[in-house]
């Protein structure tokens, strides 16, 4: 193997974060902190703080600012706890053209906005490893959709959006060929490509479709943003190993000083793609939605996708000059300034939107990238922050015309002035800070109050649990001139970005629970007294009411082994957090929670004879144990009638 | 259906809660709340609070005062955030007769013991829906031993232990026909059989079998608890529906004034095992076992367990009578009072254990229920403790000869002396608390200085989430005459049972990390020179190594559609707190989480051809993000050689 070739800055790095490490570890914190954090029981957090899962593949859910995990919304991981990807209602959400798929890595997550402002509408999430984007709901915070993006891999720099929403985009990570060519690795540079999708999203459904796919050479494009204000008809996405290195990209991926930003108008690529500049090849992907009026998902594999070239496309894409393998591609609440920041370089370049357009207006260009014109590096830059720190990451902005950057390697957020791009501020991160946020910190208008930074290591910051740690976050107070540390909290999964909104905006919004005359699943049972049990073939589907504190019927016999049984448990509450759970003993899937009004099914195909007890595993009256039932199943062939009731109908021959 | 008969306490208590819910919404904490729970940034939790999962099946670990979880372990559901159950060296711990199963509702936790005290080795953890117990070493926080529990459903009163862990019990909740008759439902009397098992511990291993079951009739055991000083050889068991209903429990299981708290001299039915008094009968279970050492599990299916059947082994068991739907069944410190908390009951009956010993000496019966001799409930009884609320549920102890009981129905917890029976305090839950913890609060030994009660509902307690909203638990300071609400936070699944331990018992005892000369995984590889990709026939095994940051191999090719692929990941590292990660693109499986020192495997069959890359998915380093590699797949039939290396070796042949 090659002798690695280590940055200078990193060699540096490594005394200045161990004695971080070993100086900062009981790090006091001003006197007011507690009574800053403490949400008092009864009270309620000023903001709803999304995060990225990591490789829990899902959205939790943090109120600020006490740190408290409101809630885990499953998303691209099967969730055990309350069915999804079990439930016949939920398996196709999980669906890809290699099927169903368990697990996923989630890393970033988008607010909609209208007008580049928060609406509190939907939340977007990207899956890394299977390319996938999600969209969840935040009236019922359920994933309703889940679109598979074909022609990429490591769909990193996603889901980013537009101001308006109008667009989602996914960008390449670990580049392929497209239409999965069988081709030696070795032939990256001839064969593979990134892609930059964009995914238009309804205006009024949420619903998205792949609008195009914009073609670029072999590279690992990380991370982007979109435009805002004057920038508004652009994308940006940083990229690396532009190096087009295909092993070891450690040493192989970190030779050149500088990679690019990748600068879209996707005003235009929209316009090439109405002319019919692109062509539609052949790409299979699934399409899952969850239709909340029927409660259920259905996956469709759609079959093609337009792509978009640059060498067709003229003016539609630049590339610009960024040290040294750009991760975090942050833009301005101005949408002026675009902040590279370098993982491996010693300064933050700020570029400047007029400049750029100036630039290319005026051919201000030193040569190309496999066809892509690259806009000199100086013609574009509107200034460098000298000496940010060591491995700076990502970038958020305050109301202030403050951006804050994270610094993995030295471990610290550094506050710095668009204005002229002085460092006015350093904090201490405990430690290798990974993303950074501030409420509403990637749009036109960020709050001044909050800035939580992500870390990736806790080794001695809390109990210890075995060789497994927490992930955390720590909370900032950035209203005064220097940031104040207030808080440390562990957090589910690896957090990577998140996004944080004031509660006013949703939390009025929410459905508390489903109105059961609205219910539109065709299993539902509208009432004790419709509950059945229907034979076919070898199929049961057994029609079941859940009210405190009973199942109806809740005694069951005629069935036998190896009948396909489908329980549709329809919960008749209707008040809020009056869940039922339904569970039945020995079988090889997993349980379901039924929300108030919600019908869910749970399938079980018995493989032998016995009495099989069911019950509700949500703890909801004072009769909850008393909440149960029995299944007799017989062996195949035997002749034991169908029956099922309750109470004095429990031993009744079966009903129509 | 038959009208539903509403027990006069549960019409009462509607009104009541109604008007709690409204009162208490916004109540107030008093002044010093907030720097009582603050855990300053970098500084340590008092206690770890391990806290059970309920429907989500896993166990979680939180700091006390700060109510920060730490962490999540997985023991029953398949947790594809780190590959638990799907990686090849964890698949065998969910295996059971039935199959590997994805989830369990998991509701009861218990800390080993040595002399009625905690002594920081295991944590026992229960599951409900299909029968099993859990060890958790608390060295790794990993669990490392499921045995699954034949003869029995429902495993709710469970899996408590006795003084020095001799045995961990699982008793039924539902009644089921042995050996898994095909008996009707309605045959309940005759057919149906609770047990109680005894499932020894070994000392030094922690090792668990089943030593024998002790038959009992159709009925529901709910809770228990073991003896402690002079009630060393005893266990006792709450049961409800003795009516032996078998529908509309609710109704039918609500019948009788008193049910009975089972009293199980354990000492005396050792030795019934011994003298042969038993009956061995076939009955399959699967016992799975992670080796440490091995960094692998293996199951194992059992064939037969021994009966006691109580006909044969007088004096071994008794029944007291206790008022109505008995819930909880705790012992006080001392081992002298019983409390059992019957859930539609006015009052808490205190039972005696030296009355109960004389009342047997004396034989003072009131007859036997099916067989089983009934104590005359006043000649068990110590006293009763008159008003203390509406359902009363867990009872807890402090150092100072109080207990701490849950009202579910009046939403509040309930202070008494166990001296004169007197309530002494009364703090209101928000809302419809279940369980209570105290740590140490069911040993010999409490800690008199918090309290934490686990809710059923919180629907106005935190921003609102759509339908499903959190659990949450209450932290309580007991350390005063009256009881001190600090804090609400909300917990992950439905937290049932809970125990909490000083942090000093078990935090020097951590493993940080494994060290790589004693991995005995039979995949390790010692070394990246050691990296390999072996095939046989379609099977091939790919040697990688991961280390900061790079895998090796990082390309492979000579891949096949249909191949059985191996990834055995070997994590070179040596320090705490940098685990690898491992994913590949498109595999219907999760993900692995390596932790260092540790091999892990992840199985893929390739469907189609194409190039896939992996990664590292845990962020590592500043240079994570290039830790990735590509596997290419080539149709079958076709002749791409084996080739695969990292950096010069990337493009040689293969080697041996």
């Amino acid at each position: 193997m090659k002798r690695i070739f280590l940055p200078l800055c990193l060699v540096a790095s490594v005394a200045f974060v161990q004695s971080c490490k070993m100086k900062n570890t009981t790090s006091a914190v001003k006197g007011d902190a507690d009574s800053k954090v403490y949400v008092a029981p009864g009270k309620y957090d000023e903001y709803y703080n999304f995060v990225s899962g990591g490789f829990n593949g899902q959205v939790s859910v943090y109120g600020l600012p006490s740190g408290r995990l409101l809630k885990l919304i499953p998303v691209f991981a099967v969730f055990p706890e309350n069915g999804y990807g079990y439930s016949e209602e939920t398996k196709a959400m999980l669906n890809t053209t290699n099927g169903q798929i368990p697990w996923d890595d989630q890393h970033h997550l988008d607010l909609s906005q209208t007008n580049g402002e928060q609406d509190g509408r939907w939340l977007f999430a990207n899956a890394n490893n299977t390319p996938r984007i999600a969209r969840i709901d935040l009236k019922t915070f359920k994933t309703v959709e889940i679109l598979q993006i074909p022609n990429s891999a490591g769909n990193h720099s996603s889901p980013f959006i537009t101001e308006n929403t109008e667009y989602v985009v996914a960008g390449t990570r670990f580049s392929v060929p497209l239409g999965a060519e069988d081709v030696p690795i070795s032939s990256f540079k001839q064969n593979f490509h990134s892609t930059a999708s964009f995914i238009s999203v309804d205006k009024n459904s949420g619903n998205m479709s792949i609008a195009f796919q914009i073609v670029l050479p072999g590279m690992n494009l990380d991370l982007s943003h979109g435009g805002k204000g004057p920038s508004h008809d652009w994308f940006f996405f940083s990229s690396y190993n532009t190096e087009q290195a295909y092993t070891l990209l450690e040493v192989n991926a970190s030779q050149k000083d500088k990679d690019y930003i990748v600068a879209v108008n996707w005003k235009k690529a929209e316009e090439y793609a109405k002319a019919g500049k692109g062509k539609k090849v052949p790409a299979d992907y699934a399409h899952n939605t969850y239709d909340e009026g029927k409660q259920t998902a259905t996956s469709v594999i759609e079959h093609d996708v337009l792509l978009l070239d640059p060498k067709d496309c003229p003016d539609m894409i630049y590339m610009i000059p960024c040290p040294k393998s750009p991760h975090g591609c942050d833009i301005d609440p101005s949408g002026e300034y675009i902040v590279g920041s370098g993982k491996l370089a010693a300064l933050i370049p700020v570029f400047s939107f007029s400049k750029i357009i100036k630039a290319i207006g005026s051919k201000q260009f030193e040569g190309d990238f496999q066809g892509i014109p690259i806009i000199k590096y100086e013609a574009a830059l509107y200034g460098e922050v000298q000496k940010p720190g060591l491995g700076p990451l990502h970038t958020e902005f305050d109301d202030k015309g403050n951006a804050y950057t994270s610094m993995f390697l030295s471990s610290e957020v550094v506050k710095w002035s668009l204005k002229d791009l002085k460092v006015l501020d350093r904090a201490p991160t405990y430690y290798s800070v990974g993303h950074l946020m501030i409420p509403g910190g990637d749009t036109r208008k960020p709050s001044g109050k909050y800035l939580v930074a992500y870390n990736k290591i806790t080794k001695d910051r809390f109990l210890p649990t075995g060789p497994e740690l927490a992930q955390s976050a720590q909370l900032y107070d950035i209203s005064g001139d220097k940031m104040q540390l207030l808080l440390d909290y562990p957090t589910i999964g690896e957090p990577h970005y998140a996004q944080a909104c004031l509660a006013s905006l949703i939390q009025d919004k929410q459905v508390k629970y489903y109105d059961i005359n609205k219910n539109g699943n065709e299993f539902v049972t509208m009432g004790e007294k419709k509950a059945n049990v229907v034979r076919k073939g070898n199929r049961v589907d057994v029609y079941m009411t859940a009210i405190r504190s009973h199942l109806v019927p809740d005694n069951i016999e005629g069935v036998f082994v190896g009948d396909d049984i489908y329980f549709h448990v329809t919960n008749l509450e209707q008040d809020w957090d009056i869940p039922h759970g339904f569970a039945i003993k020995n079988n090889p899937n997993a349980e379901l929670l039924i929300m108030p009004g919600e019908t869910v099914t749970l399938k079980f195909t018995p493989q032998k004879q016995g009495i099989y007890p069911f019950y509700c595993t949500d703890f909801c009256s004072a009769l909850h144990q008393e909440m149960s039932g029995y299944l007799r199943v017989s062996p195949k062939g035997s002749n034991t009638p169908l029956k099922f009731g309750t109470g004095e109908t429990a031993d009744t021959s079966a009903q129509k």
